[in-house]
């Protein structure tokens, strides 16, 4: 029998990885985000900083990143992600679990029994939320967000030729701004 | 204060309108469908069957729409768009709701106390609904799903200028066909 895992793919500063975490917790099942990138580190002998850049975002540049990092016709990126999708096949293997991020919805769509989410928030409380989790930069929040919603998405178009975001790839999408972070947990912890 | 309505965006097949008219019972508060499409159709002089088309769809061909059906530059479906605003405005005045589609999540986005809602389900099992609840057409139910989705996502783009089923336009969005149409209805009345 295929085990249950919810997946969550999640817009930067909507909460999403809080709200992974709390429905862990609240079903008992353990959360994999930083344990993920601890393992693909591991693996591939790459930080934990690269990794996690690397493994759900795409370069700044396409075109730089077409002509460096290649071994074997394959970029950094690549590599990872085959590693990733490993060791996410086998996470939902070992049992029940949340899996942040990462593609985990595209990856064990046959493998798995899945609930898939989608948390996202508007851009005006996004920003008054990474400004609270992650303090002030330089740049301005609704600039780090643009940018990194766009890698992000790009990331996933090019690994599921799928678009990210789109209510049709996913069970259920829950807006965190509007609905809370808690009312968020709650109706993935009753729909597991 | 502002009405609590709910708006119920939803793919062709999907159960959409079943669900929004269960939630609607469950609150025991009015669910806006085929009252809307008669006011429209009383109110502009066409038939309910041209308003129930023009009022959600695109144009088969908007080359053919932009040399006919043209009053001072508004095309019919434009009329429409302006009498069909107005209605929805008015029945979201009138008192707590759950309204059907054409757009009103957009519409009411800065006058309702608003739960907006999309509801999709995969091509396989809407086909199968679309049979056993519409019947047996000479065109194949996934081609009849296609057609429909795909007019239905131009007008919502033309008239909103934003885009049909991506997640981040509704504060949430539900696969029926996974989760099942009850439980929809659960979630929704749960957050109203």
């Amino acid at each position: 029998m295929k085990n249950r895992v919810i997946t969550i793919s999640r817009e930067f500063g909507s909460g999403g990885r809080t709200i992974g975490r709390e429905t862990a917790r609240k079903l008992n099942i353990p959360c994999y985000d930083q344990e993920l990138i601890q393992h693909l580190a591991a693996e591939s002998g790459f930080t934990e900083e690269y990794v996690k850049e690397q493994g759900e975002y795409a370069p700044y540049s396409g075109w730089l990143n077409a002509l460096t990092g290649r071994t074997n016709g394959l970029t950094n990126q690549d590599h990872l992600w085959v590693l990733q999708r490993r060791i996410i096949l086998d996470l939902a293997e070992k049992g029940p679990c949340v899996i942040l991020g990462r593609c985990a919805d595209y990856i064990l769509r046959d493998s798995a029994d899945c609930l898939t989410a989608f948390i996202h928030a508007d851009m005006a409380r996004r920003a008054r939320r990474i400004v609270e989790v992650y303090g002030q930069r330089e740049e301005a929040p609704e600039k780090r967000l643009r940018d990194k919603d766009k890698r992000r998405a790009s990331y996933y178009q090019f690994y599921t030729d799928t678009a990210w975001g789109d209510a049709r790839n996913y069970h259920i999408a829950l807006d965190s701004g509007v609905l809370g972070i808690q009312r968020c947990v709650d109706i993935l912890a009753q729909l597991f």
